[in-house]
C-alpha cells in the first residue's frame, strides 16, 4: 500500500488555536485521536490540537464535521474501537475535515472554539478497549544487551533473526499516562528458596505501542502487503518490569507477574496518516544475517516500513523535583533500532490464523540503541544493577526508587515537514502495599 | 469461605423436563449458566436442563423468576459478564428460583415450558466476553512428563513447586465447543534454518477453565481466604497446541503462535454452587516437597479447594466415524492431579496487584495423571511422537490428522449426591489454508 500526503501535511499550514503552531507535539499537522472526559461527563472521542482537546462528538453534533466520519464519531461511544474498525477512509475523512476546521481562515472558528477544552481541564482515558495486548521483542540491541547478561558469548537465541518473537501480555492493567505505579510485591529468588516482598529491581521499558484498526477473521491471516492497512497508529508505551520477579518466574512459559502490574501508554494515537511523512526504509540487516522468510517480505514495507522517530527517556526523583532540578535524560535514540517492522509484527501475529481485533495493542518490545546513550531500560543502563547511574543532586540509581518519575518522549521529524510528537507517557513510582 | 448446600443439591430432586433426570451432565442439580441464540435471535442468558435450554430472559419477562436475579438477567445483554460480576448472592438466588421452577411439582410448569428450547435447535456462544485469558501449568504430572522429554534427570524447574507458573494467553481466538480447528501454518525448525508450512505436530491439551466472577481493583490483590468468592465456576478447556511451532518460537518469552490459533471451551459454566458437593481436600504434597509461601495457604482451601472430577478424552478419526466405530478413549483421570488449587491460581495472579475482571478465563494447564492411562496430551501419549497410538480400524496416530475429532468430558461425582457434568467440549481438525 502507499501512504498518500495531502494538504493536511503542508508544513506551512497554521491553526487559529492559540499556541498550536508552537506546540512541539500537537500542531495542526498531527491531529491524534484519543478519548477524554470533560469534568463530570462520560468519555468521548477527541483530537489534540496544541494545549487543547477538540470534542469530536460536540463538533459532529454542531454540524462542523459530517459524513461517515461524523456518524461513526457519534456511534463510537466511550471507546474508539468502532472508529478504529472503520479504517483509513474514515480516519482520512475526519482528519481532512478537522484540519480545515482548525486551520487559519476556517469559516467556523467561533463554533469550533465552543468544542475545545484545555488539556489541563480534562481527564484522558485509554483510547480503545484493548481486547488483547501482545508484546514483541523486536529491539535487537535490547535483546542483545539482555542476552549478554545471561550468555555473553551467544546473546541472541537461534530463532531471533527468523521469528518476530512476541508473547501475550496482560490487557487489563494497561493505563494511560499519569496512572501511578504501585511497586509490585511477589516471589523472588533468595539464597535458600524464594523470598516474598516488594520488588527491589523495578525497571521501565521504552517501547512503541501499535494500535490495530480493522481486524481479521479467525483463520484468515493478514498478508504482509496489506498489513499496514490494519495499523491505526502509534503511541509511546512503557512496559514496567520487575526484574527480580521476572528472573524467578519466567521459565519455562515467559514473563507473567513481572509485567502485569501496570503498563503505561500515551493516550493519543498518532494516526497512520499523521505518520506518513515520517516513513523511512527499514534499515538493512547486518552482513551475514539471514533473509526473512518470504511471508514477511514486501518491497513497499522494506522501503517505507520504519519511522523517523527519536525516542527519549527522562527520570526525576522526588528529591530532584523538590529541589527544582531538571529531569535527567537517561537515553535518546532512533525508533528504527527494530529488527522487524510493525507490518511484519502484524503479519507474523496472524500467520497461524490468530485473529486481531480493532483496538488491540501491540508493543514493540524495548527499543535500545547499540550504544549506552540509547539504552531503553535501567537493566541495560546499570549493567544488570552493577553500575549505578548518577542523578543530579547526588543520588544514584540502579533500579527505580519510590517517588521516581519516568517520562517517555517521542518526536517525529523529516526534512520539509513539521515535526510532531506523541504527548506525555509518564508514571510515578509509589510505595508497595502493606504485605 | 464456606460452600453451603441447600435444597437445590438434594439428590432426590426431580425435574418435570422430559429426560432431565436421566441426563448425565445436566440434571436439575446442575443448572449451569451459558449464552445461547434461538434461531435468528440475539444471544441471551440461559441455564441447561437435560437436553433443553431455559431462556432466562424469557423466564424473567414472564415473571417466573424475580428479584435481583431477574433484573440482572434482563440487563446482562449478550454476555454474562454483568451476571458474573454480581457474584454468588445473585447466582444463588437465580439457582434456587430456577430449581423450584423446573422441579416436579412446580406451579409454573406450563409457563416455563414456553421458555425451553431443545439444545439441538440453538446455537451456543462463549458465555462471557473474555477480557483476558491466562493459562497456568498446575498439572504437575504433565509438567514432569514434558520436562522429561527435554531434561530426563531434572524434569521440573526449580521454581515449579514454589510458583503457580502461568502465562498470558490469547483471548480473541477462544471459541465454544464445536468450532472447527483449521490446522495452523507457521515457522518450524528445519535441518538448515526454519521451514514454513502447516504444523505436523498438532496436539490437544486437556484442561479445566476457571471463570472469574467479581474482579479486583488494580493494585489490590485477592487474598487466599477470599479467592473462592471470585470464581464463578468451571468449564472444560482444550488448549490446542502446535508442538513444532512451539519448539521453535517459545524461547525466551513463552508460547505464542503455537497456541493462539484456537482454544475450545465448553460453553456452560458449572457454577461454584453446583460444584459445592464435589469439593475435596487438595492432595497432600509428596514427602520432601516445600511448603507453599504463606500468601498461598488457607486452611479451608487446603481442606476443600480441589474437585472430584473425572476427566476423559476421546478421539475419532474421519475414517472411524465413516465406519461407525466408537470413539477411542485416550485417557481418564482425576482433576485433582493439580499441584495448586484454583484459589491459589487466583491469589497468585493478583499478588502483584494485577486486576482480574468479571468474565476473565483462567486455564489450569494440561491435567495428566502419573500413569499413561491419564495423560492429557498426545505429546505425552506418543512420547513426543516416537510411539504411535493404535486406533480402531487400523490407523495409528502420533499427532492429530485432518478429520480427527477430540472430545473432552468431565463428570463430577460424590457419595450421596447426583453426578453432574460439563457438556460437550469438541473440536474437529480441518485442513490448513493454502499457503
Amino acid at each position: 500500500m502507499t501512504f498518500p500526503l495531502d494538504s493536511t501535511h503542508d508544513p506551512d499550514l497554521r491553526s487559529w488555536v492559540e499556541g498550536a503552531d508552537d506546540h512541539s507535539d500537537f500542531p495542526i499537522q498531527n491531529l491524534p485521536l484519543g478519548m477524554f472526559s470533560p469534568e463530570d461527563r462520560s468519555p468521548r472521542a477527541a483530537m489534540a490540537i496544541g494545549d487543547y482537546v477538540l470534542d469530536l462528538v460536540a463538533a459532529a453534533d454542531a454540524g462542523l464535521i459530517g459524513g461517515d466520519a461524523a456518524r461513526i464519531v457519534r456511534e463510537t461511544g466511550e471507546q474508539l474501537n468502532l472508529l478504529l474498525a472503520a479504517g483509513a477512509p474514515v480516519r482520512v475523512e475526519l482528519r481532512q475535515q478537522v484540519s480545515r476546521l482548525l486551520a487559519v481562515g476556517s469559516e467556523h472558528e467561533a463554533a469550533a472554539r465552543a468544542c475545545l477544552f484545555a488539556h489541563t481541564d480534562v481527564t484522558m482515558h485509554l483510547p480503545a478497549q484493548i481486547g488483547d495486548y501482545t508484546d514483541f521483542y523486536v529491539g535487537v540491541h535490547h535483546a542483545t544487551n539482555i542476552g549478554k547478561l545471561f550468555r555473553p558469548d551467544n546473546p541472541l537465541l537461534p530463532n531471533y533473526k527468523h521469528v518476530p518473537i512476541g508473547y501475550h501480555g496482560r490487557a487489563s492493567s494497561i493505563r494511560p499516562s499519569g496512572a501511578p505505579l504501585k511497586r509490585p510485591v511477589g516471589q523472588q529468588k533468595g539464597e535458600e528458596g524464594p523470598v516474598f516482598g516488594p520488588s527491589k529491581r523495578l525497571d521501565y521499558e521504552l517501547e512503541m505501542g501499535v494500535w490495530i484498526s480493522q481486524g481479521n477473521a479467525l483463520g484468515d491471516p493478514i498478508d504482509i502487503a496489506s498489513a499496514s492497512e490494519h495499523i491505526a497508529g502509534l503511541s509511546l508505551f512503557n512496559d514496567w518490569s520487575a526484574r527480580d520477579i521476572q528472573a524467578w518466574e519466567y521459565q519455562p512459559l515467559g514473563p507473567f507477574l513481572s509485567k502485569s502490574f501496570l503498563s503505561t501508554v500515551s493516550p493519543w494515537i498518532v494516526t497512520a496518516e499523521a505518520l506518513a511523512p515520517f516513513r523511512i526504509a527499514q534499515p538493512a540487516r547486518p552482513e551475514g544475517d539471514p533473509a526473512p522468510l518470504p511471508y514477511l517480505i514486501d518491497e513497499t514495507d522494506q522501503a517505507s516500513g520504519a519511522f523517523a522517530i527519536t525516542l527519549e527517556v527522562y527520570l526525576s526523583s522526588a528529591k530532584m523535583r523538590n529541589q527544582g532540578l531538571t529531569d535527567l535524560k537517561l537515553s535518546s535514540g532512533p525508533a528504527s533500532n527494530m529488527y522487524w517492522t510493525v507490518a511484519q509484527m502484524v503479519t507474523h501475529h496472524t500467520v497461524n490464523g490468530c485473529n486481531l481485533l480493532p483496538g488491540d495493542l501491540l508493543g514493540t518490545g524495548t527499543i535500545s540503541a547499540p550504544d549506552r546513550s540509547g539504552y531503553g531500560s535501567l537493566m541495560e543502563l546499570s549493567s544488570g544493577g552493577k553500575e549505578p547511574i548518577d542523578l543530579p543532586g547526588g543520588e544514584t540509581r540502579t533500579f527505580l526508587e519510590d517517588g521516581d518519575r519516568i517520562s517517555l518522549r517521542g518526536t517525529l521529524s523529516a526534512p520539509g515537514f513539521r515535526s510532531i510528537g506523541f504527548g506525555a507517557c509518564v508514571g510515578d513510582v509509589t510505595p508497595a502495599r502493606e504485605y
